[in-house]
C-alpha cells in the first residue's frame, strides 16, 4: 500500500461517522499539512458519497491538526441526479479542527464546448532538474519528489513575481488520482517566500476545484500570489497533467508571516 | 431604506435561526440571483456572529431559490480571537436551497508587508460609457447601474477572451459595504457568454473573499473563465474601489449552458 493510501486511511464506525489517524509523516514542523488534512477528510466524503468524483472542496481551518487519533463527522446534505453534496466536521480530542464542505460528481461526464485560455506552465524538461532538497524539520517533503527552478527564496531582496511552479509526483511512485489534488494544491512552498521572509503561513481557507482525472504520475504545477496585504494573502494553483488537461485550479486565503 | 438592506432583512426566531424573505426583485427569470441569495445567507451570518466582516465564504447552491419565504439556520462553529467561523442552512418550504461556511473578522486589522501584483481593470472613464440596457424579464438589472464596453455578446461568433469588465453601483445610490461584496461578486452577465450561446448559467458554488472595505458607491470589476470544458466552468472576479484598493477576490464553479 502506497504511504498516501496508508495515511488517509478511515473507517465508518458509526452512520455518517468515520476515525483514522493522523500520520507524522506528512508534517511542516510539528503540523500535519493542510492539504494533508483535507485529503483525510476526503477520504471520509469518498466513503460517505455515491458520486465517485470531489467536484468542489473548501476547507476551513479552525486550529492546527496533530498527529494521532482524528474523527470526521459527515452530513450528507443533498444527493442529486449528477451531483452529491456533504459537510465534513474533523476533530481531535474533542476539538473541531477543520470544517469542509464539498460536491462530489462524475468528471468527463459532461459533452458539450470547450474554451481553454490557458497552458501548464513553461517548465524545463525532468531531465534537466535536480531534485529540492528537504528540509530536514519537514516530513512532508520526503514524500514527494519536486523538480523546480523557482524554490531559490532569497527573501528581502526578491520583488517577485511571488509564483513557484515546478514538476511534482509522489515519492513512492503512487499515481495522483483526484483524491489527491487537495493535497497536492498545498504540497509546494508558499509562493509569498519570494516577496516576504518566510515564516508560519497558516491555511484560512482552502478551496479546490478537480476539474480532471490526472492521467500521468508527474504533474506540472505552478503557484501564485498576487495580492498580499493586510495580514491576508491569496495563493491560486493551476495543477496540470503531462497530456496537457488542467486537473485541478486551487486557491487558498492565508495570513501573511509576521 | 434602500433596495437591497431592505430585500436582505432577516430576523432572529429562534437562537441561531433567521426568517426573511426573498424579494422577487433580484432575479433572472423566475429565479432569485445566487449573489443576492448569499446576500441574504450573510444577513443572518452578520447578526450571528461577533466579527464584523467576512472575509471568507462559500456558498454551494443546492437548487434554485424562490421569492418568498426563507429561513437560515447558522451553526457558529468557533468563535476565536480573531476570526469567528459558522456554517449556514438556507431552507425554503422545507428543501434547503444554499449550505454555506464562512470565516467573519476585523478587516484591516493586519498590518505589515504589502505585494500588490495587478491593478484595477482598464476601463474607459465613467462619463464615455453609456449604462447597460436591462432585458425586460430580469428585475436584477434594475437593482444596478452599468457602464461597460463588453457585454455586447456575440454568442457563436466570438473567440474570446471570456471576459467582461465595468463600472457598477447600486442604483438607488447605496453605497456598497463588505455586505454586499458577494451579490456584487455574482452581479455582471457570465463572461462565458463570449464564448458559448447565452443561457442558464447554474452556479454549483461561489467563493468570495472580501480582503477591503470599500471606500466608493462606484466599483470596478473584471470577471473571467479561461478553463470552459466538460460541462464545467470558472468565473474569476476582481472588485476594486475608486481608490485602486481590491476590495474582492471570487472564484465560482457553474455548469456550461446548454
Amino acid at each position: 500500500m502506497h504511504e498516501f493510501d496508508e495515511d488517509t486511511m478511515v473507517t465508518a464506525v458509526d452512520p455518517g461517522v468515520y476515525a483514522g489517524t493522523m500520520s507524522d509523516r506528512w508534517s511542516i514542523g510539528p503540523v500535519p499539512n493542510g492539504g494533508y488534512v483535507l485529503a483525510v477528510g476526503m477520504a471520509a466524503l469518498r466513503q460517505a458519497l455515491p458520486k465517485p468524483d470531489p467536484v468542489s472542496i473548501t476547507a476551513h481551518y479552525l486550529r492546527p491538526s496533530r498527529p494521532g487519533p482524528v474523527s470526521v463527522h459527515v452530513e450528507t446534505v443533498k444527493v442529486g441526479r449528477r451531483y452529491a453534496t456533504a459537510m465534513a466536521r474533523m476533530a481531535q480530542q474533542g476539538r473541531e479542527t477543520v470544517r469542509a464542505l464539498a460536491t462530489y460528481g462524475t468528471l468527463g461526464a459532461g459533452d458539450g464546448p470547450s474554451h481553454i485560455a490557458g497552458g501548464p506552465p513553461p517548465l524545463p524538461p525532468r531531465s534537466a532538474l535536480a531534485p529540492v532538497r528537504h528540509d530536514a524539520g519537514m516530513t512532508f517533503g520526503r514524500r514527494f519528489e519536486l523538480l523546480s527552478t523557482t524554490l531559490d527564496f532569497e527573501p528581502g531582496r526578491a520583488t517577485g513575481p511571488a509564483e513557484v511552479s515546478g514538476w511534482i509526483r509522489f515519492a513512492d511512485g503512487r499515481r495522483p488520482d483526484v483524491h489527491a489534488l487537495g493535497l497536492i494544491a498545498d504540497a509546494f512552498p508558499p509562493a509569498c517566500f519570494h516577496v516576504v521572509a518566510p515564516g508560519w503561513v497558516p491555511t484560512l481557507e482552502l478551496t479546490v476545484h478537480i476539474r480532471a482525472r490526472p492521467s500521468s504520475a508527474w504533474l506540472r504545477c505552478v503557484f501564485r500570489t498576487r495580492f498580499l496585504f493586510a495580514g491576508l494573502l491569496e495563493e491560486d494553483g493551476e495543477i496540470w497533467d503531462e497530456d496537457g488537461t488542467l486537473v485541478a485550479l486551487s486557491r487558498q486565503l492565508a495570513a501573511v508571516p509576521r
